[in-house]
C-alpha cells in the first residue's frame, strides 16, 4: 500500500468522524495515517480502533493537528468553522491537502480559507455526495438549455426529524436552476403553496416538501412543459455516500496544486 | 343496439357536455337519446352533431328536460347546482336515473337531492374517474390498517393554471386517510411547509403541491415508516377519463333501484 | 415488563437471527426469553449478548428447543424447512405460538405443519414486511375491481447481487393480481420482453426487472388504461423491516387460538 | 408577421403532416407558406384548411415541391427516405433549409443527404422532442462522469400497441450511455431478464420494458450505486411535442449556414 493516499481524520470520535475512518479502512487506495480530537477528550492518547470498540489499528488519537499531519497526504475535516480554519492553517504549513465538509461558515470565515488555499489544495463542499453535486451541475445546464415554457419545480423528501424546509440541498438546486436561467432565486422562488394561490407565475421556481419515515434524502428537479417533462432525480439511501464522497475528494486533492476547489472539480464536470 | 343504455346529456354545448356526447357515441353499449341546453342558447332546435361542427346525429337540442327524458334510461349532468336540482326532479318524475358530476353544492342543495333519490337512482361524485375513486377507497383502508408509525403524506401535481392548492381531490384523499385512522383532518393537516417548521408531528397528514406544464392531475398517498414506504398513486393523462367514468356510472345506474349512490357503489367496492 | 411478550429466537447466530434479537431488545413490548442454535455450534452454552460481541444479556444459547421454550409465549424462526418442522412440534407440545419466516418448503413439508397448527397458533409468511403483505392484498382487490381495460404491469428493482428475476415477491404480486382477476398467472404472464414482441396481449400481466446498486427491494403494480394509471408501490430501504414484521406477528400470535395464519391475518385485512 | 419563418409542410394529409400544420398556425413566429402531397392524392389542388375539415387557409396543396418552396424559409418533412432525398435536392436548389423527421434511412440514403447539406442547412433527428434529445445528451455526460460502481439501467414505458422492445429511444439512450463510458453497447447490453440470470455483471447496461394503456412514451436512465441513485427521466404525455420540436428546429435552421445538424445543435448543447 505504498501508493495509498495517507489520510488524517479530524473530529474522530463523532458520528461522521467514525464513518470516515471506516470508509478509509475499507478503501484499498487509502490508508489511515492519523486521527485528531480536541484536547481533553477522553479518546486522546488511546488507539482509535479500540476507542471505537473494535480491534487496535495502531493509530493513536492526537490533540495536536501538526503532529498528526506528519507524513500525511490529506486531512478530511467535518468539524466546525473555527476549528476548520485552524486546521487549514496547519495543513497549509505542512503542505497537506484539506477536504472540508464543515458547514455553517460566515462570509468572513470563508474568506479566512483563501490564504491557506494559496499554499495547499482545499476542497470544500456542503454536500460531499457525488450524486447531489452532479445533479446540481445538470440542473444548471438544463435550466440554461430550456426556456421559461418549462416550469421548474423542485421536490424533496426527508425523514420526519428534519426541522427546516425546503432542505439546504433543495435550495442549492434552486440556486443552480436560477443561475442557469440567469435569474435571481429570491425573486422567482415559490414556496409553501397553500390555499388560493392563483395560477403559477411563469418563470417561477417552485418547491414542494415531503417529510416522512427515515428517508435519508431525495431530490427531484422537474422541468414541465406542455406535453413533456424532464426530471432529474437523486436518492440517497445510505449516509455512507457522504463519507465515500469525502474519500474520493481526498484522493483527488492529494494530487492537486494549491487552490480552492469544490466537488465539481473533483468530478471533472 | 336495442339493449344499449339510452342517455341524455345536459349542458350539451359546454366542453364537458361535448366530451360526454362523444364518449356516448364511441361506446357500443350506449346510445344518445337526447341533449339539453338552457332556453335561449343558440344550439336549441339544431341537430347536436351539426352544432358541434360535424355530421348530423338525428338528435335535436332541446330546452325542455321532460321532453328530452322521454324514452331515456339515464341523464348525465355536469352543470350547476340549481339546474341539477331541477333535472333531478324531472328525472324522478320520468323514472330516469341521474348521474351527477356537478360540483359546488351547498349542504342545503345536497339535501334537496334526497327526495328525488327516493324515486330514482342518483349517482353523485365530485370526481368521476374510476381510478381516483378507487385510490380514495384504498387510502382509507391502508390508513386503517397501519398505525401512526407510518407517516401519511399526500403529493399532488397539476398544470400551471390551477389556482387552488392542495387540489380538491388531494383534500378528499386526506379526508379518506383521516377517516381510516379515526382522526379529524382539520386537526392533523400539515400544509405549505416552509422555513423552520420543526420536526414533523407524529400523526400529521402532510400535503405537498407541484404545479407545472399541462399535467392533468397526479395524486400520490405515501405511508412512510422506518425502512419502508407504501405509495398509492393515480395519474390522469387525459380528461376523457372523467366522461368515461360518467358513462360507466350511467350504464350501472340505469339498472339500480331508487337511492343515492356514489362511484364506490358503481365500482362495487 | 411483566406484560411483555416473551420471545425465543432460533438460528440465533445467523444474520437474521441476530437482527431479530436486536429488534426484540429494542421493542418495549417484547422480552428475549430464549435463543437456540444447532448442537455443536460454538455459541451453544455462551451468553448470547457476549457471543454477538456486546454486553451479556443473561440469556444462554441452547441447543434444546424444548428447554428454551419454557416460559415463552412465542418462538420466531427463520431457519430451514426440516428444522422448522421440528420446532413446530416442540412449540405445539409446549403450547407456544410459532412465527415462521423460513422459506423453500415443499408441499409435503407445508402439510407437516397442519398438525401442530391444531395445537398452537402458527403464522407463516414468505415476506414478513407489513408493507409487502398489504401491497399483495391491495393488488388482489384492485385487480378484482378493474376489468381488462386496465393493463397490469409489475416492475421490481433489487440490488445487483440478486440472481433470480422476477423476484419471488413480484411473482407473489402477480399471483395476487391473477387471483383478483380470476385467471391463471401461468397463462397470462408476460416476462422478459425483448425484440419484436408484437402488441401487448389484452389480459396479460407483464413483468419488468431492474437490477442495480444496493437496492433492498422495490415493487410496483401498475394498472394502466387509456388516460389513467393506478400504481401501488412498496419500497424497502432497510432489511430491518422484515424482523420488525416478525416481532409484530409474534406479539399478535401470542394471543391467538390455535390455527394456521399468515401476515394478512396479523394485519387484520 | 413579416419576420415570421415561412414554412412548407410535406406529406400534409398524414397524421403528422396535419399536426405540423396546426402547430405552425398556432405559433406566432411561423407562417404556413406551402403544403405538399404526392401526385394523384385527392387533396392536391384543394385549400389545405378545407381539406382538413376546417376553414380555408389560402394555401393550396401542391404536388410540385419546387413550386411550393418558392418564397419559403424552411421545409419540414416527416415522410419516407426516398421522398426525403428528393425534397432535400429541391430544398438545396431553392436555398431553403430542411428539417427531416423521417426515419428508417439506410446508410446509403443518409449518404445521399451529404451533398444537399453543402448547399443548405439540414436538421435531421429520429426524435424531435427537445426533452428526449436533452436526456440523451445528459445520459452521455453522466455516464462519462461516473465509473462502473454506478450500474446503468434504462426503463421505458409505452402504450400496449407498441410491437418492439426496448423502444428505439431507449436503445438510443443506451448508445449514449455506452459512448459516455467508452464501451460498445452490443457487448454490455443486458435485456429481457427472466429466470435464473445470475448476479448482474459489472459494467452492464440493463433494459426493462413496461407496456400498458396509452402511455405516449416514458424513459428513465438510472445510475445506481451503493447508497445512492441518480435518475434522468423524460415523460411525453402529448404527441404534439414532436411537431413543436420540429417547428423549433425549423425556426433555428432558417438562420443557419449550410451543413448537417441534429437536435443537439438546435438545443445549443
Amino acid at each position: 500500500m505504498t501508493n495509498a493516499t495517507k489520510i488524517v481524520i479530524t473530529g474522530c470520535s463523532g458520528r461522521m468522524g467514525q464513518m470516515l475512518i471506516k470508509t478509509v479502512l475499507e478503501n484499498d487506495k487509502t490508508e489511515l495515517s492519523g486521527v485528531v480530537e480536541r484536547s481533553g477528550h477522553d479518546w486522546v492518547g488511546r488507539d482509535v480502533g479500540e476507542a471505537m470498540g473494535g480491534q487496535a489499528l495502531g493509530v493513536t488519537v492526537s490533540d495536536d493537528i501538526s503532529e498528526a499531519l506528519k507524513g500525511a497526504d490529506v486531512v478530511i475535516d467535518f468539524t466546525a468553522p473555527q476549528a476548520t480554519i485552524q486546521f487549514a492553517k496547519a495543513a497549509a504549513e505542512a503542505g497537506v491537502a484539506h477536504v472540508i465538509g464543515t458547514t455553517g461558515f460566515s462570509d468572513a470565515e470563508i474568506e479566512a480559507l483563501a490564504e491557506p488555499a494559496q499554499e495547499t489544495a482545499i476542497v470544500r463542499a456542503g454536500n460531499m455526495s457525488l450524486g447531489v453535486n452532479l445533479l446540481t451541475q445538470l440542473t444548471k445546464k438544463v435550466a440554461a438549455a430550456l426556456d421559461e415554457d418549462y416550469d421548474i419545480e423542485i421536490v424533496e423528501a426527508h425523514h420526519h426529524h428534519k426541522v427546516d424546509a425546503p432542505s439546504g440541498t433543495a435550495l442549492m438546486l434552486g440556486e443552480a436552476a436560477a443561475e442557469g436561467r440567469g435569474v435571481d432565486l429570491g425573486e422567482v422562488s415559490d414556496r409553501g403553496r397553500d390555499g388560493i394561490t392563483g395560477a403559477r407565475k411563469k418563470g417561477d421556481i417552485g418547491f414542494a416538501v415531503v417529510r416522512g419515515g427515515d428517508i435519508v434524502g431525495e431530490h427531484e428537479v422537474m422541468f414541465a412543459a406542455a406535453g413533456e417533462r424532464i426530471v432529474l432525480r437523486h436518492m440517497a439511501t445510505d449516509r455512507a455516500i457522504f463519507s465515500r464522497g469525502a474519500i474520493k475528494a481526498a484522493i483527488w486533492a492529494a494530487k492537486q496544486k494549491p487552490g480552492a476547489y469544490d466537488m465539481l472539480d473533483v468530478l471533472g464536470l
